[in-house]
């Protein structure tokens, strides 16, 4: 198989999320490789002696991906016997010149500390832990959104993701069946904040599955427990005018660019 | 203000990454503004309406970073009137060459819930948060690591990071004061699976202000204590040789891609 090396004196996300995007769109397996914090002379000589070793293993040059604010660390990756794809750099030049300011690489400049939002990300993270599962009704005032639906339609990996990588502070309220007597009503709590309201459902099939893995066999799991829950609060987003969601085939980066994508929510970091 | 724009058919994040990786290197501020799933002609008429609109209302042509399968739709969106990179575009070709096979594109082939390790990172958060602050010390033979240090020295922001992105299985085991009486131990619990703790740390003077934030004017957050209890857990980390880190400077991206490279732990998702 051949190996693909994600190279970068920082994190190398950057590396990752173009190499990974670029590998997709080919039919291939890849053994992936990455090699954060490459900063000093000597550890670029030990990276092309691994990148060497995987063209010897394998039969086949890697394919290198990085990013390198340093230059001489630069120029030595340069010169592995991969095939590398310094993908940042070929658009620079022509950028400079749109911009008409040259550019002024800075180490960690993304992914790291620095970034003026960070602690914004971690205080929303902060905010999701303690208003997940309908804990803390009494910060809604706070809160930039919050997510309703029932048990493991994915309301809380949702809102963590939410703010671990846009700073967006959202609680999720769990419709139980304790809500749902003869018909599920808007509780005075959320009414209160009706326009932060942002339903998700799922396919019941689906949600017996989940429910199931965790609690088989019980009445919690079962498919007429999940369709009964999945209808009444389905009936309550249409008459209560509440955005929502089906997220059955939809991972959780998906869900959260079209929540901002519909709602119209702000993200606070870029 | 110049406008930058990541459009795609899916969720834009590769756009964005690569875009802002981008324009970071210059000392420039730019107004983001992501659109995703344009997937049919039709959005994407009026996407090039939101685009000559900016340029309009700026007079500067705005960045464009688009990825998009289909054909149609890129076709429209390539003759915006900003300033076009269609960036993975120009790579595909070279690598056609050097993997000796068509690409393939498919239509949400990154972050979308079709990535075969889409319920290892789900189950991965749910771990994170049963197993958060020392909650569910019984579950620990499933850990892939358990990310030990005082209260708010970064554990659960970077266990849930390393589930959301890596699909890794982290617990977090927090020392408290109580731990600490004439001297910090290894309780009998962790000292059982010491092989996958790893420790974090953090200035006791960036402690102090995270606590003050929470708890103003407590012991909890008085200098004083910070300066302990981080005297003791790195005093423990040492004599037990258990491998660590001070996030003082670092993000949680950064915690996280050091951990891998320190432990050699293997990511569920690449």
């Amino acid at each position: 198989m051949r190996t693909a090396f994600y190279i970068s004196d920082g994190t190398a996300i950057t590396a990752e999320v173009f190499g990974h995007a670029l590998l997709s769109l080919f039919p291939v397996s890849f053994n992936h490789n990455t090699i954060p914090f490459v900063e000093t002379e000597e550890q670029a000589h030990k990276v092309l002696q691994q990148i060497s070793e995987s063209f010897q293993d394998t039969g086949e040059r890697p394919l290198v991906f990085y990013t390198i604010v340093n230059v001489d660390v630069r120029k030595i990756i340069s010169k592995s016997v991969g095939i590398n794809y310094n993908f940042l750099d070929q658009f620079v030049a022509p950028l400079e010149k749109v911009l008409g300011v040259p550019s002024k690489p800075e180490k960690h400049r993304t992914h790291s500390i620095h970034e003026t939002t960070y602690d914004i990300r971690i205080e929303a993270v902060n905010y999701a832990l303690a208003n997940d599962d309908g804990s803390n009704l009494k910060d809604y005032d706070e809160a930039d959104i919050i997510l309703t639906g029932v048990s493991r339609s994915g309301k809380t990996p949702t809102s963590l993701y939410l703010a671990l990588q846009y700073g967006i502070k959202a609680a999720n309220y769990p419709f139980t069946e304790e809500d749902m007597g003869d018909m599920l009503k808007l509780p005075p709590t959320l009414r209160r904040y009706k326009h932060k309201l942002f339903g998700l459902t799922i396919a019941a099939d689906r949600l017996h599955q989940i429910r199931s893995e965790r609690r088989a066999n019980s009445k919690y799991a079962s498919i007429q427990q999940c369709r009964m829950e999945l209808r009444e609060v389905e009936n309550l987003y249409r008459k209560e005018k509440i955005p929502f969601l089906n997220s059955t085939k939809y991972s959780i980066e998906e869900i959260s660019a079209k929540i901002l994508a519909e709602t119209g929510l702000k993200r606070r970091k870029y």
